[in-house]
């Protein structure tokens, strides 16, 4: 094998990908480069005798049927949706998280796609759901399942992400001996699949003193939000696909708002009605819970964006390293709901140094988008940091900075840099910089 | 509402889309329009009155709670893959189709993508699961499942087809009451995610006389082809997760070979067994089952890509246009494995005229690609179509061109036109033209 240098792009191990892709990973065993030298490290002429002699039972007998609606394999049924803890423990109001760093790529399984419940699930008989849309417009207008089928659709890959994600690490010291699920699972990525509602909103004829629209859902406790008419008639659409299939109950099934990039409850699951007004509603949600407590105490009443955030994934919290030094591919996940990722930068060193990581294709607009770099651990003590910038500009800021601009107590739209320690037995921890 | 002219781009209905979607979609129900007027034939003043009186019951009563992995809604039961019938009535060698007519978007829900299964599903325990790299090579390697999760990976949405895939137009007048499942059901897409084979390649050092690869899998079977050494380096994964999770048991878990735009069974499941040699291997599958018989009785023995072909979904087979007629969006997919889709055109009129259909983003190489139509159907029969075009120049061929070039009995690779033809009253159904 022909051997390249591995050139650094910057301190504590991180690798240039172009140099470190030609240089064969520098995987055989000869190399002796670590982990990434596990499979080599055990391998040898592969004789006939050999392969034969390594027939496992399922290679001797037939195998079993496949079923009307897959699922998962059996072996992996630890990577589950799990209880945040700290919610109440009732079905009414809970908060699942998804294992983040057990996705690869920027679809989430819809699955495993993070859900909070106001109210817990409502069992909705779909033929029997109506969408009203009333208010300040020329003609009221009622929709069923049946006739929203028939309108216009389009279909994008978006995140979603709630408010309250990483709100842990916003107002206190927690536990550091928490995973990506734990810290992050509050954000997901699907195609999303429905009918933009500037044309139902157009049919509707709305008034020239339209500014609001409350959107309400028809679960138990009537979740609603208010939200400005103009982001609904630039990209919102009713979802009534999720990843290629119907909605399922927990992400509002048989229909639900999509706000593209703007914070998770405004996506009204359950839809049933959308008022159209002059004038925010101030309902019970978006006065208490979603409303951001700045520094000097005063309340940001509406603050709908998801600002631009990054998470390694891998390696990420409660995962071991599995060798003590060598050579591994560092992995995330970035978004804005701002638009495009622009830049991701890593640090392996605290954030002394930084190099800019690679964003794989597709790069969409408030969507997760996946970046790598290659890193060479030397088997002591490193923090890993990233860092995002969109391109509307904006740049993840460190925790230090957002802390100074909200309450000691506020959490919501917690952005900051997130950093993970390694130690020298390998162990991830999440750690603040 | 003010009024927009909408002009008609080819005959029988087929609409320009800029000035269809600026026209308000003419939906309201003093313009009686059909179908799409559907929502607004009961409309009325939503007076606060009504709203109170349309509380149903599930809007009283607290939800249920979220479930760790979750699944569709209990009312989409019809929606779930069917055994091809005229496969044998065995688990051994099945074909699962997906309801292609029910997806929207470009990705195909895991639990719905079609499989085609060789010799069953085998149970495989993914801790004693090894994938060996042998023959033309300088190091003969084995690999772990726990090492290959070490490697540098890439995620790529793109569509996996049967060879076999809509068999039943190529040869002979099939039954023409078949749903878009029944005949095209062996098309889905995913995002994969997995390791480039040439990371693995050049590690293992490929010897200068190499240009096949054996793939084999871990099936009771063994089912086997050989690949071209460069198509494998090219852009050849081995995949370890679809749609974000690992990859269920009916696609190979714990791992496939993933071989971008070429035909579904040479993404060898349950992958084992990759032998790098100096020529093909002749085996079983690619002797027998999926070698093309050309119009002079020979057989063109290899014939990995997928060609350019396309599919109006909605409305498609079995479906029933819900009003006499009206407005619709016809929308489809079309996808080629030789590259990127260029151009869809769609004719109501059976070919007479045609138009270009709205593609939708993301336009990515190797994937389904929706795209859509409007269309105002005057109630009196039509024939939809739709043709593809790929950025390599390749265009669908009609049902006569593609016989004309095949024996009678051959049916793989086909990618004629297809045709759907609408009754009077609403009925489609599968037609040739």
């Amino acid at each position: 094998m022909k051997k390249t240098s591995v050139k650094a792009v910057a301190g504590n191990g991180l690798l240039d990908r172009r140099s470190f892709l030609m240089s064969g990973i520098a995987l055989s065993a000869s190399c002796s480069l670590g982990p990434l030298a596990a499979s080599a490290s055990k391998p040898g002429g592969v004789s006939s005798q050999s392969i034969s002699e390594s027939f496992p039972e399922w290679m001797k007998v037939p195998g079993h049927a496949a079923t009307e609606y897959g699922q998962p394999s059996a072996h992996e049924s630890q990577v589950r949706r799990h209880l945040q803890k700290s919610a109440p423990e009732t079905s009414i109001f809970s908060i699942w998280h998804t294992p983040i760093e057990n996705q690869r790529g920027i679809i989430t399984p819809s699955g495993l796609h993070f859900t909070v419940n106001h109210n817990g699930i409502p069992d909705i008989a779909p033929q029997r759901h109506v969408l009203m849309i009333h208010g300040l417009v020329e003609r009221p207008l009622k929709f069923d399942v049946d006739s929203l089928m028939l309108y216009p659709m389009v279909s994008n890959i978006h995140f979603l992400e709630c408010a309250g994600n990483t709100a842990s690490n916003a107002v206190s010291l927690t536990s550091l001996d928490q995973s990506a699920q734990e810290l992050f699972g509050q954000i997901s990525g699907s195609e999303w699949t429905g009918i933009p509602l500037k044309h139902l909103f157009k049919e509707a004829g709305i008034k020239a003193s339209a500014k609001w629209v409350i959107a309400e859902g028809a679960d138990g406790g009537s979740h609603s939000r208010s939200i400005p008419l103009d982001k609904l008639l630039d990209d919102a659409i009713i979802a009534l696909y999720q990843n290629g299939e119907r909605i399922r109950p927990s992400q509002g099934y048989p229909m639900r708002l999509f706000v593209p990039g703007w914070e998770g409850n405004l996506n009204i699951k359950w839809l049933h009605r959308l008022e159209v007004t002059d004038q925010p509603a101030y309902t019970k949600d978006e006065s208490g819970l979603y409303s951001d407590i700045l520094e000097d105490g005063k309340i940001q009443r509406f603050s709908f964006h998801m600002d631009v955030k990054s998470l390694i994934t891998h390696p990420s919290g409660r995962q071991l390293l599995p060798e003590k030094r060598g050579f591994y591919e560092i992995s995330g996940l970035a978004w804005s709901g701002y638009g495009k990722i622009k830049l991701v930068e890593v640090s392996a060193d605290g954030g002394k140094t930084w190099a800019r990581a690679h964003i794989e294709s597709p790069i969409l607009p408030k969507s997760l988008t996946r970046f790598s770099m290659p890193w060479r651990w030397n088997g002591t003590d490193a923090i890993l940091l990233s860092r995002a910038t969109d391109e509307a500009g904006r740049v993840q800021p460190t925790r230090d900075q957002w802390r100074a601009q909200h309450a000691s107590y506020s959490f919501n739209h917690y952005n900051g840099i997130q950093a993970w320690h390694i130690s020298s037995s390998g162990v991830v921890e999440n750690c603040y910089v």
